[in-house]
């Protein structure tokens, strides 16, 4: 981000006429964008809505309350345009991109961009979820996505995932990459009573276990490969993809901000180009954020995932883009007595 | 608002591709505009931001940082289309109506409506802000202007307010209303310090003692002649004149608040027509809105007013009914194996 640009950015909304920061933190994004950007005359935003699909082998431990073909199905309806993140980025006038990254039963949808890795991770709870270069190979495949959208003269991008089970990878890799509790990472996901997500936790735990005797937790591409999954580590790929053509990244949820951890831990500027969507009710979200040092436009008690959130966010950030561009100046507009009285 | 499309509407969202609730107060806006409507299969919203602007003779007790002949001159830069509301409404796909009702100095603008009722109110601290009977005339501008926005096939209305001063006639008016201290309700408006709000306290306490000895503090429409501004009764009136019509309106912040207060009272029916936009850091609106029973969208710690946070909003409710319009449901996707493991 250009410290500069900051100072630039920051002057130009302080002759906006409006009080000094009173549109809160529609000024803070404004500006920020701006200074990821190194310009202050930013164009409207072209946005596209990434959205990372895979299968969870510690979905055979029972920690979804839906079965694992769903996310097959989900695709489907990704596809047909009836699904929420399909919805919502119509909504918001943004293209949908879905990307298979190891979906076990992939439906035949011809949108679909095939960046199958392998059928779905092993179940982590008893071997490590991937290889490293599987991993990799998924991280590489999702910073191409990012640039071939930005070559496409995309300039905002929203983080989306679908994958049964991925709730449960996202609080293992969120616990093993802060240093905190499986409990403390643990929710409800698409909809566990008290007893499942107890179950969920005991999940979590025999994964941390298993990958604290990995001898590997200190480094995030390995712990990565041991957790999961394969659309964490795509997503992950998108954001230092667009982090390193300074293209803001809108995060989800809990699924997405378990990625953004990752790619703050590979590469700290990222979080440069991460704005929060929205808080998410798993608990591990806001830890996730604090860590991030971000803060969510929105507090909806949305939990579904799919990148509803971030669709949902961007016609904020179209809005704060145009204050900036678009506001006119006390000095613009009249006499000098019109500025505020000291 | 009818019940039985409430629980029509409440039953297509649970048929929707994802988990009961998970898209949150997303699902609760949707049900309950197709409650207000009666219908459940709702068109793509055709939305307007109403600003109604006027002046407030308690200014001459200098309780704001700006200037009175601001009011008029931001009339300029709405018409001009560089004042934040029109910026954001612009960014929203909203039509923008401003009108005067009260303005002292209005600038020459074509597009203002002209619906003065007088060159700005009394000294509220000093004597009524206005008659009854302009009160009166002011609330049925507002119920036309509704009327008639509603009749040329407008199905969403944002509310908007200009007029330097006028927090403190929000302050006075909802301490009045809801029967609590001066202190309790003013905050810093455009940009107070702590000896400002502690004048504003004290001015506060005035218009009230003043209005105590009135004899009319439990007639809402005498206590806003009483106490202002013509703005606020007008805002009322578009209030009421849309929920008479059944159609949704984004309440913004702390001076349309006020005004969905005055609405309440007077028919408490038309709080099934209000939608809370967002929390202002106004010490007074989170009051409000504990009052009339609402949940506000958006917490982005903004205070200008004008209507910004209820036009930045506007995309949240067409998001909002996209998802109950346009959303898949699982039976028309596959087999049945895909519902939730019980």
């Amino acid at each position: 981000a250009s410290a500069q640009t900051l100072q630039e950015a920051m002057a130009a909304m302080a002759d906006k006429v409006k009080p000094l920061g009173s549109l809160g933190h529609l000024e803070d994004i404004a500006t920020r964008i701006a200074s990821l950007r190194g310009r202050v005359d930013l164009p409207e935003p072209t946005p596209a809505v990434v959205v990372c699909a895979a299968d969870h082998g510690v979905a055979s431990q029972g920690v979804s309350a839906f079965p694992q073909a769903v996310t097959g199905l989900m695709l489907t309806a990704f596809g047909s345009g009836g699904a929420a993140v399909a919805v919502l980025s119509r909504a918001a006038g943004a293209r949908l991109v879905v990307a298979d990254l190891g979906v076990i039963d992939p439906p035949a949808v011809p949108s679909l961009l095939d960046r199958s890795v392998r059928p779905g991770t092993a179940d982590s709870a008893l071997e490590p979820a991937m290889t490293v270069a599987e991993a990799t190979l998924a991280l590489e495949h999702g910073i191409g996505i990012a640039h071939e959208l930005i070559d496409d003269g995309v300039d905002l991008i929203a983080l989306g995932e679908m994958g049964i089970g991925n709730t449960t990878t996202a609080s293992a890799l969120t616990a093993a990459l802060l240093g905190c509790d499986a409990a403390a990472t643990c929710g409800r996901g698409t909809g566990l009573d008290d007893v499942q997500v107890a179950h969920k936790v005991s999940v979590v735990d025999q994964i941390l276990a298993r990958h604290a005797t990995s001898g590997v937790s200190n480094d995030p591409l390995a712990t990565l490969a041991s957790i999961g999954g394969l659309e964490v580590a795509a997503l992950a790929g998108v954001v230092l993809g667009a982090a390193e053509r300074r293209i803001p990244v809108l995060v989800d949820g809990f699924i997405t901000g378990a990625a953004a951890l990752v790619a703050a831990r590979l590469a700290p500027a990222s979080t440069d180009a991460m704005i929060a969507a929205h808080l998410s009710p798993e608990p591990g979200h806001a830890l996730q954020l604090a860590a991030l040092g971000l803060r969510p436009l929105l507090d909806l008690e949305m939990r579904l995932g799919e990148g509803s959130g971030a669709a949902l966010a961007i016609n904020l950030v179209r809005s704060a883009i145009a204050v900036l561009t678009e506001m006119a100046t006390f000095a613009s507009l009249g006499p000098a007595e019109t500025s505020p009285v000291a």
